[in-house]
C-alpha cells in the first residue's frame, strides 16, 4: 500500500493507492514441474493441483522460504455491521440479533467458533458499526465502528462517502495487524442481519443485474419477505441509477448508495492481504460480493485470492462467474459467519502438504 | 458378525453372517431436536448437518458416549492387488506400478501419506496378492495375500469361489483388528494397476449396465486403450451371463468372476466395521462399487457409510446414484489411494464439533 497517496481523500478507491504487487509468471515454469514430478498421473488430485499451484505462485515472492507453501497463523476476521434496511422486516431475524450473535462468537458458542476451534483459525471479531456497541470488552473484539447501522438504503444512501472510505481504511488496518502478527493466510467473516440485502443490491449495481437474479432468500425468509426484498432493492436501483447515472457502477458510489459498513471493512481488508503478497480466502456471497468490489478497484487482488465455497444463496454462483472463481466445497451452507472459508482450510493444508511433502518419480523409484 | 455361521462355506455372501445391527430409528428425534435448538437458521449449514445426524445416529447405538459424536483414531485401510486383465495394457501404467507404489507407501512419499499425516489418519496397506510380495518387511503392512494376482478376467474368472469367500473374511479381520485398537472410523483406499476394468465390470454385472455407462479413463489412458478397456469388460459380461445366467448378478458370481482381491477384501472390511456398529468413509469410484457390493450382501451396512467424493471417473456418479450417495466433496480427482476420504475427514471433524459444542438459542441468550 502506498502511504504517499493515503492524503488524498478519494484514493482508497484507486488501484494506486494500493500498490498491489503483479504475480511473477516466470515462477509458474517450476511450480509446474514440482506438480508434475509427484508419483501420480497428471491432474490426478483435480482441484487440489489449482490450489497447490495459486499458494505457490502467491508465496513465490518470498524467496526465503524457496518453493515450500506454508500456512501461517490463519486468521478469520469477522466484520459484524447492522442495517437500516433491515427494519423493513424482510430478514429472518431482527437486528437484535447483530449484537447477540457478536456475543455468542465472543463466548465461543457459535458454528465458526467450533471451526475455528477445530481447525486451529485465529478468531478476530470487529465491531465496524452494530446497532449499538457491545456490553463488554474482549481481547477477541476490535473496535472499528463507523456508526450504528447504515441508514435505510431503500429510501436514501446507506452511508456517507466519508464513511465509505474510512471502511476500507479500517478494514485495511485490521488485515495489516493480523499480517504484521504473523498470519500469511486471512478469511473474512460477516454478520449483520440484513447484509444480503446490502451484497444483492451492490451485485445489482456493479455488474447492471436485475434483482430477480440478485436477491436470495438470505438465511431462510419467506415468501412474502422475498418480494419485498427485491422490491426495496429495485427501488434503491432505481434511486442511485437516477441521480448518479453511470457512475453508480463505481465501487465508491455503490459502497455509499447501498453498502454495509463491515461489507467496505472487508474490501479493504482485502486489498490490503493483497498488497502485502498474502493469500486471502473467500467465503460466501457477502464476502464475495466485497472480493469483486475489491478486483474493481484494483484488479490484481484477484490472483491473491482463493474461494472456498458454493453457498446455496442464489445469487452466489452469478457473483462467483463473474470472478471467474471455482470454489472448493458445495455443501449447500447459508449461514455467513465465516464458516465456508472455515471449512476450506484442509483443503489448502492438504494441497501444501503433497506440494511440500510427496514424492517425485525419481525420487520414489516408480516407473510409468 | 455370527461365528455361528461362519461354518458354513458360502455364508459369508449372506446378510445373516454379518449380523449388523439395525440403527434405531428413535434415536433421531433427539438429534434432529439438537441440532434444531443450535444458533443458526435450521437447515443453515447444509450437508453438514446431515452429516452430524447420521454420526450421531450411528453412533447413538453407544449409550456410553451420550448424546455426543466422537471420533476416535480415524484408520485408513489401504488393500493393494494385481489383476490379470492389466496384461491388455488397458492401464495407465504397467503392473509393476502396483508393487512399487506400495513400496511408496510405506516410505511416506505418496499423496496419500501426505494427507494422512495433515489429518492424523493411521494408515495401514494390506497386500491382498499383488504379483510379488514386497521386498521388505514393515510395520504397516499387512499380508493377506491371496494369490499374485487374479487370472485375466477376460478370458476366464479372476479367482476361484474360495478366494472370493476368503477376500471377505481377510477385510473382515483387519477391519476388526483396527476396530480393536481403537478406531470407530474406517475408511478404505486401494492400489492395483487395472481395479478400475474390475469395478467396471463389477457394475455392469451387478446393475446390468453396458460397458458405455461403467467404463471410464481410469487415471488417464488414451483413447484406443479406452475402446479397448471397454471391450474387454463386454467379453467378460457376455462369458459371466452365458455361463451362470440370472446368477452373474449376484455378488459372489460377479467378484469371482470379474472382481478383485483388494476389492472383495474392501467388501468384508465394510461389512466386518458396519456389524461393530462403526461408521465406514467410501471413497472414490472402486471402493464405492465395493460399497455396493456390501449393501447386496447386507443392506443394513449402508446407514454406517458416509461418501467422501465424488470423482472424475464417469461412472462414480452413478454407482452413487445406486447407494443413494450424496458424496462431500468433488474436487475432480481421480487418483485412488484412499485419498478422497482422506480428505473428508475435516468435514466430519467439524459436523462433530458442531453438534458436540454449538451454543443452544436458549443458552446464547439469542432470539429469533
Amino acid at each position: 500500500m502506498n502511504s504517499q497517496s493515503n492524503t488524498s481523500s478519494s484514493s482508497v478507491f484507486d488501484a494506486h493507492y494500493w500498490a498491489i504487487p503483479a504475480l511473477d509468471e516466470a515462477l509458474l515454469a517450476n511450480i509446474d514441474t514440482t506438480i508434475a514430478n509427484k508419483t501420480k498421473p497428471l491432474g490426478a488430485l483435480g482441484q487440489l493441483e489449482n490450489l497447490a499451484r495459486q499458494l505457490a505462485h502467491i508465496q513465490g515472492i518470498d524467496k526465503q522460504q524457496g518453493n515450500k507453501i506454508l500456512l501461517k497463523q490463519p486468521t478469520m476476521l469477522i466484520f459484524a455491521a447492522d442495517h437500516g434496511i433491515a427494519q423493513n422486516g424482510i430478514s429472518i431475524a431482527p437486528p437484535d440479533v447483530t449484537g447477540q450473535m457478536v456475543l455468542n462468537f465472543l463466548a465461543g458458542g457459535a458454528a465458526i467458533n467450533c471451526f475455528c476451534r477445530t481447525f486451529d483459525w485465529h478468531l478476530q471479531v470487529i465491531d465496524a458499526g452494530m446497532l449499538q456497541p457491545a456490553p463488554i470488552q474482549h481481547a477477541m473484539l476490535l473496535n472499528k465502528r463507523l456508526g450504528e447501522g447504515t441508514d435505510d438504503f431503500s429510501q436514501a444512501p446507506a452511508m456517507s462517502a466519508q464513511q465509505a472510505q474510512q471502511a476500507l481504511v479500517y478494514g485495511a488496518q485490521v488485515a495489516q495487524q493480523a499480517i504484521k502478527q504473523g498470519s500469511n493466510l486471512l478469511a473474512f467473516g460477516e454478520m449483520g442481519i440484513g447484509n444480503t440485502s446490502s451484497a444483492s443490491a451492490l451485485l445489482s449495481l456493479l455488474g447492471d443485474f436485475a434483482p430477480e437474479l440478485t436477491t436470495g432468500k438470505g438465511t431462510g425468509i419467506n415468501e412474502q419477505q422475498f418480494v419485498k426484498k427485491m422490491q426495496l432493492i429495485d427501488q434503491a436501483i432505481n434511486r442511485v441509477k437516477t441521480h448518479h447515472g453511470d457512475s453508480a457502477q463505481h465501487p465508491a458510489i455503490a459502497l455509499m448508495e447501498v453498502g454495509g459498513f463491515e461489507i467496505g471493512q472487508i474490501v479493504g481488508a482485502m486489498l490490503a492481504t493483497a498488497a502485502a503478497g498474502k493469500t486471502l480466502l473467500v467465503d460466501g456471497f457477502i464476502v464475495t460480493v466485497a472480493a469483486l468490489i475489491a478486483t474493481k478497484i484494483a484488479p490484481r487482488s484477484r490472483g491473491y485470492m482463493l474461494f472456498a465455497h458454493t453457498s446455496a444463496e442464489q445469487a452466489h454462483e452469478l457473483v462467483l462467474s463473474q470472478l471467474e472463481a471455482q470454489p472448493l466445497l458445495s455443501l449447500g451452507m447459508r449461514l455467513g459467519e465465516g464458516t465456508g472459508a472455515a471449512l476450506a482450510l484442509p483443503l489448502l493444508q492438504a494441497a501444501a502438504s503433497f506440494y511440500n511433502d510427496m514424492a517425485t518419480f525419481a525420487s520414489a523409484q516408480v516407473k510409468v
